[in-house]
């Protein structure tokens, strides 16, 4: 990772860490604890850097930015912790997932608890004293549309499991509404309280949408040719759960009748043997697929990156920079 | 009920129903169906009512309120198709629950869509054109942190499960948390969007959380003393599933110890004998407790009276007319 985003990267992480954790206090210490042990646990706070980056574009008002950026990590977090419950996951960034520790009735209401505290965080006494109300009215609108369409998301990917094969383009659709959304939102969000005109906030949500489809393409590639010892865990998880990754969509797509079969033989066999799944990864690699992914993320990080090199009235453009660090940090990374 | 009141209930009730039906659309057309399910059901939209009923003392306009009127109501659903999951309980308003029809992720789902649609519709577009932007902002905080009190009620609620008994306060606080502060929240909403004074707000805040624990003390009250064909659930039920109710918590404060004897053999007991359980309700009452709670609820309802008597500057008298009326129903329904 370039040092200037790994920098800033860990700036905002710290700040913003500690926003919550000043923040997000109360009774029952129980929930409390349970709420905030996923972000204890670790994470990247992308989310919150994009906010950050997108809103010091055109501001130098950094603490403005904080309670939102903040927020977005807020509703990231409970989403994970609600997905965690309806998986059955036990762990999640190497620690045991909030249901497991507490149970699911506690996990469900930590989760709420912090939807709520997103919400109550921008638009306490202290922000709207220093934000210029109509944005931040905007601000929140983002903020629950996008929380709206993360649910319809994992509405959609549910209803996925159940069926044989989805289209690429469903597959993407529900991507852009798992993934895509929540990172839209924190970029534009940050370009509405630095004051970006409408057509800026725009382009920073287009940036930050195709990152977010890259992101979880990048993650699919990853689940089937990503080093175990590097990403740290298990590769070919996706296939032996039955996930419709990018992968899988475009192989009932494209792919022929050998590989087609195999993945019939493969998707959701938990105990798949691991030179089936190299075959599969092979064959896929063969069928053309394992390049279309590559190309599809080379093509979401070139219009990322035009959609934030057409920004305009820009006062700090090390930002830009950085936000472009991040795209093609998204479709490098290794893990 | 008085007529004006039940008239007024049912005006509100269908313009909350047609704002909900037209704006809470989308796809996966499962979620939708799941998320509005227990809407359809039925339900008197007290949240709703009080809402408009405390901006329309102080405005004409009560288009603007509707949006903020469904917008609690959506809220107070998401916590009961939540609230059921973690209960386990099969049926609500003579339906079945949501998990029970679609099962708990989609109803964890459900749910988390109405939470982030309530705020969605108090912030899109159209809100934003016609709302003063700081009042919508300080209702969006009011609600939001309604929500998170909400969420911290519940916690303490299964809290209490694992305890003995709870004591008469701490059982009145988790009321006021789980009850209370959605109802003070519609009511401060309806002031704050009509361009109420604080101090007027603060007043319709106090008389809706009176209320609702009032309205709660009247639920405990029923579920000993209620009639089964009026009140369309089994009485003793709360007895049965152990719930530390208002009456429970006073008999372990104040009962002698053949009473806290009986308590001991029947709290939590799915399979007391209803003639126990009918010597308990009399021994509850003449250990005095019964009193206690009319007499509690009387000073709640008066109370909750007093604060919308001294509401200042107000326009339409009628509607805290039917706010004392809708206090004085609270107290004295029988179902």
């Amino acid at each position: 990772m370039n040092s200037k985003l790994s920098e800033f990267l860990s700036t905002v992480a710290k700040k913003v860490d500690d926003y919550i954790f000043s923040n997000i206090k109360g009774q029952p210490e129980e929930l409390y604890e349970a709420s905030l042990h996923i972000i204890r646990s670790g994470g990247k706070r992308v989310r919150p850097a994009i906010l950050m980056a997108s809103g010091l574009i055109f501001t130098n008002n950094e603490e403005d930015l904080i309670p939102f950026a903040a927020s977005v990590e807020l509703i990231h977090t409970f989403t994970l912790i609600h997905d965690d419950i309806m998986d059955k996951d036990e762990y999640r960034r190497g620690v045991k997932t909030v249901h497991t520790i507490w149970g699911e009735p506690i996990a469900i209401t930590a989760g709420d608890l912090l939807f709520a505290k997103a919400f109550e965080i921008i638009t306490n006494d202290d922000v709207r004293k220093r934000i210029d109300a109509s944005r931040l009215a905007w601000a929140a609108h983002e903020l629950s549309k996008a929380t709206a369409t993360v649910a319809e998301g994992q509405a959609l990917d549910m209803s996925f499991e159940k069926r044989k094969w989805v289209t690429l383009n469903e597959y993407l659709r529900m991507v852009y509404m798992k993934t895509g959304a929540l990172l839209e939102a924190s970029a534009k969000i940050g370009g509405i309280i630095a004051g970006a005109s409408p057509e800026n906030v725009r382009l920073l949500g287009e940036y930050a949408s195709k990152i977010g489809i890259a992101f979880q393409i990048r993650d699919d590639y990853l689940g089937l040719y990503g080093r175990e010892e590097v990403i740290g865990k298990a590769v070919f998880n996706d296939i032996r759960r039955g996930k419709k990754t990018f992968f899988v969509s475009l192989a009932y797509q494209i792919g022929d009748d050998e590989l087609k079969a195999l993945l019939d033989k493969l998707l959701g066999n938990q105990s798949a043997p691991r030179e089936e799944l190299e075959k599969l990864a092979m064959k896929m690699e063969s069928a053309g697929i394992k390049k279309e992914a590559e190309d599809y993320m080379e093509k979401l990080m070139g219009e990322a990156i035009e959609a934030i090199s057409s920004l305009k009235n820009t006062l700090n453009n090390e930002y830009i920079e950085i936000l472009k660090e991040l795209a093609i940090f998204i479709v490098k990374r290794e893990k």
